[in-house]
Parts: C-alpha cells; structure tokens; sequence
C-alpha cells in the first residue's frame, strides 16, 4: 500500500485562514505530521486523524529533518492520506523540498497545498500593501544569516535591493540584523513595522525605525514578521506628544 | 449607515483555495466588487451578492482607480457588507492601499482578509519551493516596467540579487524583461519555470531558460507567473533527447 502526502500550508495562524482545501483534507487525514507552531485550534480541524508533531517551523537540523522525512514515507505506507502541516505556506521558508524529493525518490505520490504566507497575514493585520503605486514595486522575503560563523549570504544584497524587504525568522537576531542592514547603508531611520502572531488572537503590532528594530521586537514571541520600506513611513512617523510609539496589543 | 468593506483576498484561482474566511464574506456579502479575472465558480460562491466587475486585475489607469475607492464608499453607504474581491493575495500588486487610504479618509472601515498570492500558487503546481536550503535563502517579488518610456525603477535591482525571483504581471513583456535581466547580467541559462493559470483546471506550467523565455510565454494567458532561479535547474535540464521541453498542460 501506499498512500498520497499532501504538504499542506496552515495559514499564517487564525483558523479560517486556512484555505477550504486545507480544511477538508485535514478532516479526512489519517495521520498528520505537523510543526511545533501550528495553532491547536487548527490541529482540532483534524478530528480523525493521529497528530504527531515534528519539531519547530524552521528546523536547522539536517538530522531532524532527514528523521521527518523517513517518518513521512513510513507513513504514507500505512495510511491512506497522510498530511504534512506546515505554517503559512509550504513553498517558501518551510524546507519542503527536502521532503518532497525524499518521497518522490521513494516512489510516494506528494500533492503541495499552498497557504496564505506569515508576511501576507501580517500585512493584513498592519493594513498596509507591501506594493504601493509610486512607492515600492518589489519586495523580498529573506532569512537572515548573521553573526561571525554565518557563512557568506545574499539575503542582505537582496533586502537591500527591494523597495519592501519582509524578514521571517529574525526575532532572536534581530538587533544583528538590524546592524547588518545598517552596515550595509540602510539608514537608521528607515520604517519598520512588526507584527507578532498576525491574525491570532493575541497578535501585536508596532511601528518605528530600523534604529530601533531591537527595542521593538523586545518580547515579542517565534511568530515574529519584520517588514520595512517606505510603505510603512506614514505609520512608523509619531508625533511628538503620544512619544515612542510601543507594541500595541490588538483590541 | 455605514457598511463595512471587506478588502478580501481571491486566492490563485481554484475555488477551494479560497481561505474559509474569504468564503463566509462571499456568502454573506450584499455586494461584491470583482477584479476581471476572478473565475465564475469564485464569484458563485456569493449566492446572494449584487457582483460587479470592476476591471482588470492591475488596472494601470488612475481614474478607473479613483472610480472603484468612489463605488466603493458609496456602496458602503447603502450596504451592511461590500467585498472588494481581489485575485492571489490584496496586499501585492494589487493597488489596495489606494482603496484603503480613500475608505479611511472617508470614515469608513476597512478590513483585510489575505490570500493565497499567485507565486504560491504557482509553486504548488510546480512542485518546486522557492527556497532551499543551500540554493535560495532570498525571494524578490517584482512587476517589472521595461521599454524606452519606462521609469527609472528599482525592479532590476530586486530581482538582480534575489536567489529566486517571481515576476507578476510580465506575460506581455516577457521578451523584454528577459533582454533587461540578461543586459544587467543575469545568464542566458539561468533555469526559468512559467506557471499559466496554475490551480484552474487548464493550468500549465513549463521549464527553461531567460534565453528562451519568450518561447515560453508563447500562447499564454494573462495570469502568468515567470519564476526564476536555481531552484529551478533540475527541471531546467532537459535529457538531450527528449528536446526542447514545451508548455506541458495538466492532466
């Protein structure tokens, strides 16, 4: 026997952002294989199925992730329909690859089920575009490598780059980061806005300057979005009196 | 009375790609506003919703623009629920902050539900990620402006240091963004995927090169997305024998 692997997005975290595809396969999987940050509410769309979870978003473990994919493949031998969960969408920051050429190799059929990306729901929850007429045309998505060991990276050329830079997986190295763009000549000053858990109940956002990026991510949790570029001036702009302007906490 | 306007993202194209939100919105909508290349099996999901089309998906001209934030306001006026539906994601290359910046100034609320944008749709239909791990830590989305009266725009650079790149709305110019690209440095071989009404029942996708990325446009319809990369060499070559590799449509 063997069974269909769908890679199936989960959405940037509130339950019905996931799309209708998503949720029906879901309720019909015999067995999912989901991310440490996958939200509860979303794994009990999976009524029937066994929920085994395989460690954080973004693994940086070769081992880890060699483990998952043979877990995979021993799945797939033994259910019908096995779903591999992964936040926000499967195609972009989530090693997907890896798993989907394991199978393939192993002659198991895999089905890629996109999601709405982190970056789209945080946008959402900021209510500003990440494209805007006159202002920005381009943007990058980029995971920063920073610090002494961190091997050579074009993420900075390409954040330096695009008009809209989003930057996922950056809250522990975020004042590094921030250093590094400075470095790289962005300016201080340059709009910065974040955004924390987008669209999940507890989601807090926040605007300042790359300046002051460090400050703002300060307790912030894994789920973090980084955006800057122009489009987020007239936010990231406080006037005098209100100060500082702090993470706000969504009502 | 002051309705609400929903700035709802449309997804790829396949209907079940929709996220659950977006589908309770359309089904309890009293009017909808649709870009033109929304598919019909989308727009029947809104039983009960007066629907109008208000032009193409990146409509390029300010008045029609200024027409859709007035259709808008105004229907907010006599309608308790008005979506403004929008193809992928309305947050990229969508022009929403125009709609959302005249409903604002207008006292009017706005909210926005994200999509699943086109170059994760077309990823999915790909079966390629746009990052991997070692091959692409970047990702640059761009709309490029080629031609003798282009203006000076920073898409080139974008899409110059990004490890992967996706081009929207290119399928006109496609052989004159490839000639910029080459011009500015990129290779002639650099691997290219093409994904035609990826998700719909007739989608197509296709494998090559910049060099020959005219070829395989050739014949395609307007929601096209050109991917661009080394993510996508190993379906880039082709076994001499087999020959140059065509648009191959789904089955």
């Amino acid at each position: 026997m063997t069974g269909k692997v769908y890679l199936v997005g989960a959405g940037p975290g509130a339950p019905d952002l996931l799309t209708l595809r998503a949720a029906r396969l879901l309720a019909e999987a015999d067995i999912i294989f989901h991310d440490a940050l996958v939200p509860e509410p979303i794994l009990a769309l999976a009524a029937g199925a066994k929920k085994v979870a395989v460690g954080k978003r973004c693994g940086r473990h070769s081992t880890a992730q060699r483990f998952i994919n043979k877990r995979l493949a021993d799945a797939a031998r033994t259910h019908t329909m096995v779903v591999r969960l992964k936040g926000g969408d499967p195609m972009i920051f989530a090693r997907a690859q890896e798993e989907i050429a394991y199978l393939a190799a192993h002659g198991m059929p895999v089905e890629v089920v996109p999601g709405v990306t982190a970056a789209l729901g945080a946008s959402a929850s900021l209510g500003t575009s990440l494209t805007q007429r006159g202002i920005a045309r381009s943007v990058a998505f980029v995971t920063p490598r920073v610090g002494p060991e961190a091997p050579a990276s074009r993420w900075l050329d390409a954040a330096m780059a695009a008009d809209t830079v989003v930057i996922y997986m950056g809250t522990h190295d975020a004042p590094e980061i921030a250093a590094a763009l400075m470095a790289a000549g962005k300016s201080a000053d340059t709009p910065v806005a974040i955004a924390d858990s987008a669209t999940l109940p507890g989601e807090r956002t926040a605007h300042g300057t790359l300046g002051n990026l460090a400050e703002l991510v300060r307790g912030a949790s894994t789920p973090l979005v980084i955006l800057l570029g122009e489009v987020y001036r007239a936010k990231a702009v406080v006037p005098a009196k209100m100060g500082a302007q702090g993470i706000s906490r969504a009502s």
